[in-house]
């Protein structure tokens, strides 16, 4: 089964392309209990944060549905997965949203309760659509004298969605605009989204592309082989720090280090003002194993341990613009101007 | 066959430790052609900043033996093997350096050649032993109110050199003096020196460690979970720039930015005169296969292309310390403490 969506909803269930097997292997998996989702998403079978936004909204519809065919109580059925599906991903805010979003529909039954998580499923892709306009104008307005050399950590793209891309989707746009020369994309240890996710995208849409060890992004930067660093965003604080995949903050620091604009991309469902900024957030830390090893390989020696936060924090001063569907915020420029 | 040297001379050949099989498997195996040993240095089998300074050194006294057995020209012999030799790695300045210290008896005969050549591989254990002692004097200056959390990057144990080791000698000599609470070792992609080879030393020293992605070093020092950080060289530039395995650099800019010491431990034949900054250090481009798959297991879709640099440039002002067997130079203070 071919599928042009990362996740979509059957009328009955959820279906989701399994990214544990990219680039590999293109399965669709079809998920009918809450339970067989919060595993999924627990081990990033689908991932990205406004993919989780939506995974948690058709969540609480499977929820809602199993609970109606099974003469259940459809509220306490609905509590139930809300809790569930939040407790999966921590740092995630998209996931608490869409959570939100379709359970606030609980008391008007199991109809209005599938027809709202299906609609944050269809605004995913028309706000997709506007993000990747408002930051393919925003890559436009450098004036840069060549194409761009755009640098990329982790996926954001149709991967990350439900279609287009944050991140992924502004630089796609932009390269159809004939902006962008080349993306380099990092790996993104410890599950390498970017060597099995992003490259897998980039040759899809015949964008060129080079993959790096992470550890080589900031002398890359360094050096001037990049133009703008284009990320997505897991959470942003009121004072927009920024939570993403681990591995951004270094990459913030080196574009600051050597004038490269630092470019955050990211739904307007990801600002959380209840946060006042990135210490608040909460870290998610992930299982030791996805360092020690990969694709069932091990690497390091019997009895190692490991520390694996899933994010960082990038402070707001290192940022150059967030682009959301609605506008684009400058931190950096913001604190500069200050007196 | 154990062997407690990494690299060593057995009167005829040169004896190493397989590094691309650790930590799974320790062989040892002999190198009686230059050629042998030439593709063990590309290929890693042999590897770190000192320990191929004494590869350098031992490939002429093998040059000349063999040139000798076969009754052909020595000083030709020692000429074609200084330049293979050299051709392998061309980043690192101490294999040049262990190059022409055996070189330089290439008119004596073979001799005094291969007696040239174990002089710098039984120096390198002396210069190892003054570098630990020195710092740890350092680390005991800091006179940190707890034991240390120490960040370390790639590997300088004993297997970089030939016993005992450069920045991570430091540590365990420092760690014996009860210093030392904990080594955060980052894996160290693409060739995994870290989660491969730190680690296996460090449990056999009995220091107890995390290993982290490379990507995790900066939010940890952010987030004060690290104390100092130590960390080899591959060459000094004159005005103090280093270039060390790639990672180093940003992981430089996250202790800056925290206010953790950033310390560079090496031989003073890591220091470069003739280079007068990091800018006019070569670096190395390895093969894009290391970067496309993960030990041994193909991640990136098919098609896909990498930039692989394997070392990476700090410049001066971001190094707190940089200790060798004579001397502490604080670059960032921009004053050199006598000894």
């Amino acid at each position: 089964m071919h599928m042009t969506r990362t996740i979509d909803w059957d009328g009955e269930a959820v279906a989701i392309i399994d990214q544990t097997l990219l680039p590999h292997e293109e399965r669709v998996v079809c998920l009918r209990e809450v339970g067989e989702l919060t595993e999924a998403i627990r081990t990033m079978r689908v991932r990205g944060a406004p993919a989780l936004g939506v995974a948690g909204a058709l969540g609480i519809a499977l929820a809602a549905r199993r609970a109606q065919e099974r003469g259940e109580d459809v509220r306490q059925a609905v509590e139930r997965a809300a809790i569930a599906l939040a407790s999966t991903r921590p740092t995630a805010v998209n996931l608490r949203w869409g959570i939100g979003q379709a359970s606030r529909a609980a008391g008007q039954g199991p109809e209005a309760i599938v027809e709202a998580a299906v609609s944050v499923l269809e605004a995913d892709v028309k706000t997709n659509r506007r993000i990747a306009e408002r930051g393919a104008d925003w890559l436009e307005s450098l004036r840069h004298p060549g194409r761009l050399r755009v640098l990329t950590h982790c996926n954001t793209g149709a991967l990350a969605c439900v279609e287009i891309g944050t991140a992924l989707g502004v630089i796609q746009l932009a390269h159809r605009r004939g902006l962008v020369k080349e993306v380099i994309a990092t790996e993104t240890r410890p599950s390498l989204q970017g060597s099995r996710l992003t490259a897998w995208e980039l040759r899809r849409l015949e964008i060129p592309y080079h993959l790096i060890a992470d550890s080589a992004a900031a002398s890359l930067i360094a050096r001037h082989a990049v133009d703008v660093v284009v990320v997505g965003a897991d959470r942003i604080a009121a004072n927009h720090d920024v939570a993403n995949k681990v591995g951004t903050y270094p990459v913030a620091l080196a574009s600051q280090a050597a004038g490269v604009p630092f470019v955050v991309v990211a739904p307007e469902s990801t600002l959380d003002d209840a946060v006042p900024d990135g210490e608040h957030i909460p870290i998610e830390q992930r299982a030791e194993d996805e360092v020690l090893g990969f694709a069932g390989v091990r690497v390091a020696p019997l009895g190692s341990r490991a520390i694996n936060p899933a994010f960082d924090i990038t402070p707001s001063d290192l940022i150059t613009a967030i682009i959301t569907e609605d506008r684009v915020i400058e931190p950096a420029a913001k604190t500069v101007a200050s007196p």
